[in-house]
């Protein structure tokens, strides 16, 4: 019965987060292609080298880490090692090191695998560029034109981010991967929200990741004194907003499903005065759905309602569709085994989607890929209060092992 | 049959309109107690001389001119001369021509008025330092704590504003009239509001000003990622917000009056981004009404609205009551003098309330004071295109003028 050793992982887990940590507010800072991510990844490398591994960094900034035979197709373990700014210590990294200790186990146990375990550590996960820079040049998603017009929000150009580490920008397009030299795609990563936590559960087992939409919606009314304009002769355009908003559960509980999500994140009135009545409204609306045509139908009914909230208030409507991501569905073969290895270990799991995007998401049209979650104490990511419970640390990276294990006796 | 000269008002209008007038927006920028103000002041202390007026300007910077008796008490015409920022070209303005006229036509036609008539062009209503420097100086509502105290937006001190147009700021607090020098307190102003044009109103009697409370609130959720947080699952800040602004319309009909009002002028939401579900909101919400007992339930309601929507969407409230102001009834025997020469002149009016602040508001309890409004064209004021009808200004200056004549037979 092989298992992964905890306290190595914790050691892993605690050393990384040294890397970028803020005194301050107790965050990890180690936003994508700065120097101090950098670090961490030659860090990384000198730990894959430890564990007998072939390692070298893509063009991407990817940090790659074979174990086995160089000619067969590998079983990939991939998360990121980037954070968001003020992050936390799990995310990611969890998936990262729990492929390194894999590794180790193996290597300890002086198993030879058949097919090559391959650890890659993803570069600029977070979007500080807007995409997912490591896992898109991996899987062939990245274009020279993207490349060369991305910007952080400060406006430093991706290339120049690239150059300033020692890449070479046009090197990230040759980090695209044949998906023949892939067998499988695993990640495990921490949920990032309530529910495992609420439901008692161990781990989650993941069916899709949500397609997003996301709007920019715009309501034009008129800009009055609070005092002297009638509550019926106004067209208060915070009051669309305020209209819509109420009818978001309406709208899912008519049109959507449990795994849809609208969400007003953010709201600009102006001109924003105490005492004058919103003349122009401006908010964004995030919509997700598992299901591709559950997606439509909420569009479709968020346009229904706006209109029609829009001629109530007598206010002009407009949105501007900034983004439309489909939703991902993984392999169902490994989807499975992962449930049968649950089952034989007894495992408290669920069989749930994902509301947030993930490196594996690139990779569900190209080879098997599968997604593990383990529980996030309070639901918290993105902060520097982000933690998960040692026990399910170890509890998925022994179910991402076992699946390893098992995928070995599956022939190409 | 007195009647006012329009010719004049009309010159005299957009004389005022070149001080402050700016050519990129069209707007007028005479904010109180700044150069361009104090130039307006000198201009209108010209014209007072020309129609033969006794004239001073108080220590508050109030343009006070004066027709007829020394001894016997004013027949006062007041409004003010200075602007918001991007103001239009009638609001007070109005108020101090009209006053001014009427004490022209009762020079060219030989009338020595019994109770003398006083044209006052005040001082900073607008509100640039908080308050309503001029009326509160003159109606002995001004304190020497505020005036120490008072800041406009930028941080410049009112005291250092005073100054620095050459006013004493002491002297201000020497500005008060003992009310038994005036006799009746009258203003002529546009309505800022649509109510008179919709209605094909040709006057508005003013019955009151409604009162105001304004509150900032807060409500206090988790924020969370809009993706992987269920909707039922989420103490969305935001969405407390939205459920409470589509309450208001039932609050009004169930605790309000045909005078009540509720505004959300500003919402800040936090963090403020699509992806996150909104952790935090602060608003503003300002009330008004016209009866003092109405404005206490409208706020008692507002309290247990936002309380209950606070426990449903599992959100800490809290509210801070930045003011509280009563509202003031105008005196029933100007409003009851202005009715019936309105009746006997036929003109179309409306006896209505004011939503707005005037500087009549602070005479109230002090003396009889009455409001006469003229229709806004589309109910805009505080904007370039702030406008109102000539044939309006004249018959409203008429009616002033012939409610000014009738006072004049009223023994005091």
């Amino acid at each position: 019965m092989l298992k992964v050793n905890i306290e190595r992982i914790e050691s892993d887990l605690y050393a990384l987060s040294k890397f970028g940590f803020n005194t301050n507010d107790k965050g990890i800072y180690r936003q994508g292609l700065t120097e101090i991510d950098m670090q961490a990844r030659r860090w990384l490398m000198d730990k894959y080298n430890e564990a007998g591994m072939d390692v070298h960094m893509d063009g991407a900034g990817n940090v790659c880490g074979r174990y086995g035979s160089s000619t067969e197709p590998a079983i990939t373990i991939a998360s990121h090692l980037d954070s968001v700014p003020a992050g936390g210590m799990f995310d990611g990294t969890l998936g990262v090191i729990s492929g390194l200790e894999i590794v180790r186990t193996l290597a300890e146990n002086q198993i030879e695998p058949k097919y090559p375990i391959e650890v890659i550590a993803t570069s600029e996960e977070e979007g500080r560029f807007g995409g997912m820079l490591g896992a898109q040049a991996l899987s062939g998603q990245l274009t020279l034109e993207w490349l060369e017009s991305a910007q952080d929000p400060n406006g430093e150009r991706l290339v120049d981010a690239l150059k300033k580490v020692g890449l070479e920008p046009q090197e990230a397009l040759h980090a695209r991967r044949d998906p023949k030299t892939i067998k499988a795609f695993l990640e495990l990563h921490i949920e990032q929200g309530p529910v495992l936590e609420a439901q008692n559960k161990e781990v989650g087992i993941v069916t899709g990741i949500s397609g997003v939409f996301k709007w920019l919606v715009k309501l034009i009314g008129k800009a009055d004194h609070a005092g002297t304009a009638p509550m019926d002769m106004r067209s208060d355009a915070f009051m669309g907003v305020a209209d819509f908003a109420h009818e978001i559960s309406r709208i899912i509980d008519e049109e959507g499903s449990d795994s849809s999500r609208l969400t007003i994140g953010r709201v600009e009135l102006k001109p924003g005065y105490a005492h004058t009545i919103p003349g122009e409204a401006y908010f964004t609306l995030v919509g997700r759905d598992l299901d591709p045509h559950v997606m439509e139908q909420l569009a479709t009914s968020c346009r229904k309602v706006l209109s029609a909230i829009a001629r109530k208030h007598n206010l002009m409507f407009e949105y501007e569709q900034m983004s439309w991501l489909e939703p991902k569905k993984f392999n169902n073969q490994i989807i499975n085994l992962v449930e049968s290895i649950a089952k034989k270990e007894k495992l408290d799991y669920l069989i749930m989607p994902s509301g947030a995007g993930h490196d594996c998401q690139f990779f569900t049209d190209l080879v098997p890929t599968g997604l593990i979650f383990i529980p996030s104490v309070g639901g918290i990511s993105h902060a520097p209060d982000e933690w998960s419970h040692w026990d399910d640390v170890e509890t998925g990276s022994n179910l991402l092992l076992k699946t390893v294990l098992e995928l070995e006796n599956v022939e190409s």
